[in-house]
């Protein structure tokens, strides 16, 4: 089994039952998730050695992020704890049409307010196979711009895979800002998580076609040091019911994955990450690449089905799914 | 904003848990809702000077209703308190092919064995420019068909507009009943919820066409008083999932809103009045006719994904809903 | 109404709530049930004088068998209680595309690890109309095979009709030793609760039709004692839709029922007990076949929509169901 | 084991969780009640075959109270069911030195509004050793006061032995109509639980003494056929700290039980009931009176540490509480 | 009745369940309070016209605080939205030897990071009887310091009375900057809530006694336009059992509660600001010192025995609470 | 820090909340504990690195067991997962003077029922500087007699020191069975936590005095290798309220702690375990006798306020707890 690193964020999420309003709840259920947190958990619970690094809270929201992180066998060892609050958000889950609602609170957060790079590059590197970082990490400001080159830097430096996803979110970046992030980070990157949106808005190239085996191919021409591209494609029937599918880009190669109905979506927080989980498990395990996709589209899928932030599945789980018609009761 | 009355019963519901029969229930869950209370709220929210006039019982369970409206800025100064119990209902919800079922528990309310009218009808009405109260009302004894005439009237002359949803409930009085209070009341009636099954077994207009705006013709050239007709037509595919959409009649035009799915229902109680309620936020806003069904169709579709007998969105709310693919989390 | 008395094991089930996996689970809703435990509540909901037999731990959680079982109205007279533990399962639910997933923890059960039977057999048949037992019973041990036939013997000598549900559990038993059970208990039984799957599997009868009247034609030939025989036909959509049509045999004719779509299932586990349970009810009662099937298949679908193992409903709530649309709220 | 029916109204009982008021509370506790009901639950957990005769509403709450009876095998034979509601009442909890706080929402029941004595008389006491029955439903109408000798002297007639619990309620009569009734019920009585302040307020026994036992002795003067007083003393320190000590008057002599201090109190409602029932216990397993009184007190005092208005302790419970310094984890 | 403004910052709290550590909590309990809106809701129990002016965020949970208090009646014209975080407090609940631990998440908050006075001052304060402020929000910067001075001279202005809750929070400042800050405020103030350790540690009042009394004496003479100063005395046994007593001191007398025991503590938190409402409610009801002093320590202990942040009672039910033994079921 | 192992089966917990009886539960709280794990939490709260070895089954309960103990940072590499259940036990909480209840589902369990030592001794008590076993595990059978006997002897020649604690359990074994293992056993032990009790029944120390400093007199000179000994006294006034007060014997001295009340207790499940975590931290962390006597007795007692088997509290919190009033809320 291989030894990762995941970097970036880990927050607590609030959620109000379904059905609840959040200007209406009495009672918020409780869970602690980040999109490199989540990767990190998925990893583990395909056996991998993975080690999450980040700073918390040095109080008891941080100490809860720990348990959530080890109860999956990730060690915390590089996981710092100091002055500043745990970021947080507060989500009112969606149903049938009515949409998912997201409060963020997540400013003044210990990771965000670090004043610098606190570990050891050297030591955190020594002996990992893949480093893992997302795009909300850079977005947080200016100096995790540069500390997230650091950090890629360090990693190729130490012989380590570099693992990236783009990750966009709007409310933290301008598209302008992230794609001056993207054009100096994608080349220390070997796996990249991106979509056609990232590459027309982000990357700048031209809008011609829909199908984003082509972007892939312009991207690589961009940046050839990039083996490995992979997103899902994602249709919204309504907030219940969507249907996913994978795509995995490797060697010029598109594989797609069959496309799977959820329907009705319990959570659907954390489906992305568990997908880019699930697609460097198939890395790291030498499967195939259509034996990847198909693998982290299922991986996917079910993270749907289950609440909170991560997916709680292992290999055999995600077989069984991949290969059960589903919808027996297993006795 | 418009200054607004609404006049009606407001009632205790304790709610099992969905998959459980009420006579298995450990837990029941406390709401408290009434049509024309759940119109004050939908006013309120749209940012209208609502007050609510009613008599709960002087206890406890009165003043949680009493809370509930203040909670949304609904003015309780017409709420009266006095002996007599809280009108109830126990709700078994339903689900799929399973019909949710009522039991009431209502005789005996504060409400319904007043021995007057016990507001000074002159101060209720000064400076109000809309008047509402239901069938409901007039259903509950012969006294108060007197009295919700009286009401109308003492509406009208203080210059209100006087807003009447029929919402006919057989299990209160008969058609004949109805039908007879409606003859007198509907004379003092600017804005008329009501639909094809009223025009016909209320009203006694010959069936002879399933086009509701060929009943609300009809029913205009007999009260040309009445402005303004509306109702949602309902195709019920299961407990789950239905289609709705909402039919507005003014000044001789009949405007039909865009259909919506809604699947899965969470709580489908208080639908029509969160449409009634947008209704009458249109009129007083001056929307034009064809907004004013579209977001009354919507603001009706949102309550079916909150749990409760309210609308529990402000305008923007339902206006972001209706421009969303409504689907997507909103981070 | 008539007498009956049921027999077999009832356990302790723990349930995860939906989206929750079991290793998550800081809480577990508790039910008890078993398949003639199941099927002895049905018919004391529709009226009949039911009896169940079976032992349990003398202790709290046999004391809540009990106390769940008298609720509905069930005789506890024969349900023993001695040392032992009381069969527990647990239930993680699944939803959409996820199976429901099955954790069984019944070895050295009060039930199962019994060294004789304990019950005055005369006694217990005394006077009673029908026997009910299912291919659990004998799947419990090599002993319980044989007791299973005694009680048979017993039944039948006390001028009971028997009726036998085949419920063929692989973690149990394997398809010789079932099928060599069957061979042997057949012939003692009146009603037959058997699938296709049954007759080829169990019985060895040729696989040529996938028309299950003519493997009942089939079984009928080489069992004809047997009088009726039933079963379901369960089309799996997903975990959380399923269509249920109930087929019955009797006296050389097949009879049919319409087939009812179940969206959202809520739970279930006992749907076909409720199905066995309806058509006894309709055989005790006269019910002519046709009514019988249909009752028994609208009895079994409602059981989906509530928690827990049990039907809940009584004669008349099943018989609303199958003439209402279903999806009313019913005021 | 003795036959005994105990006669009275049950009623559905809401609690808001402790620390939460009445008019904040957003869920409630279900539980079902009643003196009669309380006392019945208790014998029949003595082991006692025990009916209970009342009418309950023909809804789902009023099949809710027949599903409680019959879980804890109380025979709901003699249990009507017809129009009218389930006699309601809220429970704010009270804690330390703030008080429990009842809402009492009972009129218009089925029990309380019924026309005439429903039963067959001879047959509902025929073979019965007891008929107990109490203070409160005479005290629901003038109609209950005649009916309720009528059931005594039915019950005498049949050769049971009757046994009354005073259980004065002001809000329901006065000390006047209960003190009338008294007179003309006591006569048929055997059995009677009822205290100094009923002696002196209903019996208008002159006030000299504080010792129960001297107005035993009056009383027994006056009605020479009751065999058997008793009573709790119940020393309030706060609402969640009580002492409690039983008190028995028997063939002359006074029996008195030790004193127990009840430290935290979880739930008080029903604990005279279960005094009551034990009590009837010892007299119908001819324990001696000294016994007799220290099982009662035991049990009441148990009561207070369970949710819900029945004792759910049976004989062997009771006793080894009685033994046990009652603090040891038993494991 | 008279008309109170109270100006503060009001706050999310977000508490475990007992016995829960919050690193361990699954689910949050929701509260909304802060030491003024306590005080506006304790006032509005009473039936005062109390308006709330703050700040809170513009989203979900700033909605939810406005819900909170308008569902008292306190009138939110004042409380303005904006950006910014609603400031966030997490409780771990102490029980029996095991202190209450409180995380505090309070930083940025749409109010603590205003910009300016946004009111309109003299508008604020027409025809207001009474301006309740309190130290923790000077403590929130150098900034407000300034404004909470402006706020009370612009009260004085219009002809206020102010009234002053020292409320001092080691966390939030210094002794010198809380005692640099009470010189310059006090002198505006009418009544004050302090006690002998702010005249010791705020003012630098020699300690010489332990008796309050010598220190208002003191506090008089440096401040003579404060007319009234209040405090309690609390005894803590452990965190479930406290002693309670308060104290008053107007026109130099000073008036002392009898002392209550609390056993046990539902939840301390906001009691002192029970205390300081019931005491501006004596002074603006003209009761006279003593009953005022009685009341409002009566009112102070009351709130130990409820959930959340303000207390829940009116006037009749402290009084009730006085005059009652206290642990009686009021039925 | 040091380098512990601990040794034990590990059992799913089944709790019924406090005042509901576990056979009318419809709810149970999940947790996962046994006396070995639970002194492994403590130690690794502490900061020690600690290594678990078990084998539990081989489904969701023994994958949720193994996430609770890595939660806590204890590593489960030599968690064992195989066939057989997980073991279980059911809890109803007593309370006042009501006692616990437990009732035992552990048989079969894939701990109990395994065939051999399954884990190579050499690598695991590599580097190792405790190992700590308790009674139950030799209570189990006769095979795990031996084998505790064998994993002592390897500890001991990998230069272990062993830590035992008796645990007497009288449903698991005789006192002769008991005794009869000590003498084999205590010759490698070197930390040993026993009391008076112990001496007596299982080493058949003569009874002549209630000063526990005697007995371990005694048992020092019976086994000089015995380093330390320890015990908690523990006075029950009832299962709310116990005393608590640990003494350490060491070197010929015997240390005291200062006794504490518990009022009320939580849990006291573990309470003992968290006892000995304590112990083991002081000896390892070389804490003079004296402060880890207090330190212990102050870890136990924390415990009891926390729902679950484990202490859940770090050093720091301890020593602040010991420092604290222990009642304040701390801001």
């Amino acid at each position: 089994m291989a030894k990762v690193v995941c970097f970036g964020e880990i927050m607590l999420r609030l959620t109000a039952e379904m059905g609840v309003r959040l200007n209406q709840a009495e009672q918020l259920a409780v869970y602690y998730g980040g999109g490199e947190a989540n990767v990190a958990i998925s990893l583990a619970n395909y056996g991998h050695q993975v080690a999450y690094a980040s700073k918390v809270a040095d109080n008891a929201l941080g100490q809860a992020a720990e348990n959530h992180l080890r109860s999956y066998g990730v060690s915390t060892e590089p996981l710092l704890k100091g002055s500043g609050r745990l970021g947080t958000y507060y989500v009112e889950q969606g149903v049938g049409q009515k949409a998912t609602k997201v409060v963020y609170d997540r400013q003044g957060s210990a990771f965000a307010s670090m004043a610098e790079l606190e570990w050891a590059l050297l030591e955190l590197f020594a002996g990992v196979d893949v480093f893992h970082v997302s795009g909300i990490t850079p977005a947080l400001s200016e100096a995790w711009r540069e500390w997230t080159i650091q950090l890629m830097q360090a990693a190729k430096t130490a012989g380590c895979k570099v693992s990236f996803d783009s990750n966009y979110r709007q409310t933290l970046w301008s598209q302008e800002e992230a794609g001056k992030f993207l054009q100096t980070a994608l080349p220390y990157v070997d796996y990249c998580s991106a979509g056609r949106l990232d590459a027309i808005h982000l990357l700048g190239i031209e809008e011609t076609t829909a199908d984003v085996s082509d972007y892939y191919q312009l991207m690589h021409q961009r940046f050839p040091n990039i083996q490995v591209f992979f997103s899902t494609n994602r249709v919204v029937h309504s907030t219940s019911v969507n249907e996913l599918q994978g795509t995995l880009w490797s060697n010029g190669e598109t594989y797609t994955a069959k496309p799977y109905l959820i329907d009705p979506i319990v959570d659907r927080i954390g489906g992305g990450d568990a997908f880019t989980g699930a697609i460097l498990h198939g890395l790291l395990s030498q499967k195939v690449p259509h034996e990847t996709i198909e693998f982290a589209t299922a991986a996917a899928v079910l993270k749907h089905f289950v609440k909170g932030d991560c997916n709680q599945f292992n290999e055999a789980e995600v077989l069984a799914f991949m290969q059960s018609d589903s919808a027996k009761i297993h006795r």
